[in-house]
């Protein structure tokens, strides 16, 4: 028999947990119901996770209860968690990698303990020289990965580089059949547009691309992050957590404004009646949801971070995206990947 | 009789030029017609004006054209076109304001050049470190002010403060009746979070906001510009250029994808039959032409800069801002707000 790909769930990170995440696990169970090459290492508070499992029809086969006496809370700073979060679900999530327990695990709790401890029990990738916090951005071709997303608020062209590498290889492992195509996300498409680490970023990688990890478009601005003619966004911390969240901000504006417009008299209304599967399709289309889940790249094991206030559905999607992570065999990716850059001796 | 609002078109700058300038003007002129406390200098090639003033019945006496004979062209570097562009359009209807014929300069043209030269004619306010490019950006509740869209790459925080200074005054003269509320553009809405540079501005802002310019929100995250709660949202160049244009390009994202979608089948055709009026509504409300036109602060005197790609409509609305910033005493409000800031000795 092949080897399971194991999932490490915090069933106690995120709002209405473990409600969501085991109500989660039981939707990837159901859509996955003709396979039989995945399992949950669940840890949490034994009782409150054995309720939850009782509502669903979950093969006893695919899971595995760890108690853990305590909980990482979100207004624990990384600090004082680290100290305290020893018996936690999360730490013992992740440290189930160390012991080849798990090949990745999920979490929807503190993004900066998770950030904290994942770097502390998994340790960063031999010749990185910062993790990156990567996240899926739908364009007009499909999908894109979009890092760094917040791990880190300055980053020099080595970072970026490297990003490159491993945002490659994620794109790689989740879309095997396209071509990574990387751009620096900067405020023009000139060459001379933009800081001196972005500068000195598109002259290695320009080089660097001939190993054919990837194509290098260049430069991209903000407008054209959607359009899918790059699928690699590569930008440091601060510049992605903005873009990423103006992005959500506008597209909530935007419906919000579109609801409004569509209920503001009797004919709008009507035209709901006959627009509603089109609109039903739009909105799964986009649905924020389908998105969920942020890859900790650059530690020896991957790492999910769900969103904290997401639903089953969206939890669902962060399992999903993190049996297709171990499945299109990221790691071996990503260490190929940065293999190439040393040979490259940047 | 009162002194008029004097604008200096530059009738050559952007696509379509003088044609859209022109037309642009002769929207202004219709919408006003119960006004005459405006004049335009136009500046361009007389007889290509001339030829399109025939086709609008515009008043002469609001209009007078000063002939040039060369035009900024959208290749052209800042520091070639230094050197060549002292007899054209743009350069002369800046240099205007110097003579005191115009209050204001707006152009369609070449972004970097007109910034340089902008400069280099107007020269910076005394005590004013770095001039800024301020935006309108709508919120749920009426406008923001965004600033810098990409005059500066790099700011440290006496540029974040004066902007902030200049922010306001820019809101105050153009919605008299509202508070400008500042807030600083971060990746978290906690002290702790953000760069060196935001936390300094921060503790600078909160200090100086007793001096009522402004009330100071602290900071806001990128998924928060539109909610209204803050009007004068302050950044670098580097961060509000990828904002805009990830804002810009995400709602074209949206709206592109919602055609598709309520154009893909009989039923969500004919829901357009009812939903035309609301859905014609909610365009026009978004209408990125409304919010035509970035204002260069911090000179002494406003320079105004519309999207070279914009139409009649879109040129109509940077004229409509241009009177209402004259109107709204903008220049004498920066003073005051800055003065503020030399007492508080930051």
């Amino acid at each position: 028999m092949d080897k399971k790909i194991c999932i490490a769930i915090d069933a106690m990170g995120g709002e209405n947990a473990p409600y969501k995440n085991i109500e989660g696990i039981s939707y990837f169970c159901k859509k996955n119901k003709d396979k039989s090459d995945y399992f949950f290492n669940v840890f949490g508070d034994e009782q409150k996770v054995n309720n939850e499992l009782k509502k669903y029809n979950i093969p006893k086969s695919c899971i595995k209860i760890f108690h853990t006496n305590s909980v990482v809370s979100d207004n624990e700073t990384p600090l004082t968690a680290v100290k305290t979060s020893k018996n936690s679900s999360m730490w013992n999530s992740v440290y189930s990698q160390v012991k080849s327990e798990s090949d990745i695990s999920l979490s929807a709790g503190n993004t900066g303990v998770l950030l904290v401890i994942s770097r502390m029990i998994l340790k960063t990738i031999n010749g990185v020289s910062k993790p990156a916090l990567a996240g899926l951005w739908p364009n007009l071709k499909g999908m894109n990965i979009v890092l760094d997303l917040g791990a880190n608020i300055e980053c020099d062209e080595k970072n970026l580089i490297e990003f490159s590498e491993m945002g490659s290889a994620l794109y790689k492992a989740l879309f095997p059949k396209e071509k990574a195509k990387v751009a620096l996300l900067n405020v023009g498409s000139e060459e001379i547009k933009g800081t001196e680490t972005l500068k000195k970023a598109y002259t290695n990688l320009k080089n660097i691309s001939r190993n054919e990890d990837f194509d290098f478009n260049g430069y991209i601005e903000g407008n054209r992050i959607t359009d899918g003619e790059s699928n690699v966004i590569i930008t440091d911390g601060f510049t992605g957590n903005i873009a990423l969240k103006t992005a959500e901000g506008t597209a909530k504006f935007i419906t919000d404004n579109l609801k409004l417009s569509l209920k503001e008299n009797i004919f709008s209304k009507f035209s709901l009646l006959f627009s509603y599967f089109s609109l039903k399709k739009f909105k799964e289309k986009l649905d924020p949801r389908k998105f969920n889940g942020a890859i900790f790249l650059g530690l020896n094991g991957p790492v999910v971070k769900s969103h904290g206030s997401t639903d089953s559905l969206g939890f669902y999607h962060s399992i999903d995206l993190c049996y297709n992570i171990v499945k299109g065999n990221l790691m071996s990716k990503i260490k190929d990947n940065l293999s190439h850059l040393n040979d490259s001796k940047i």
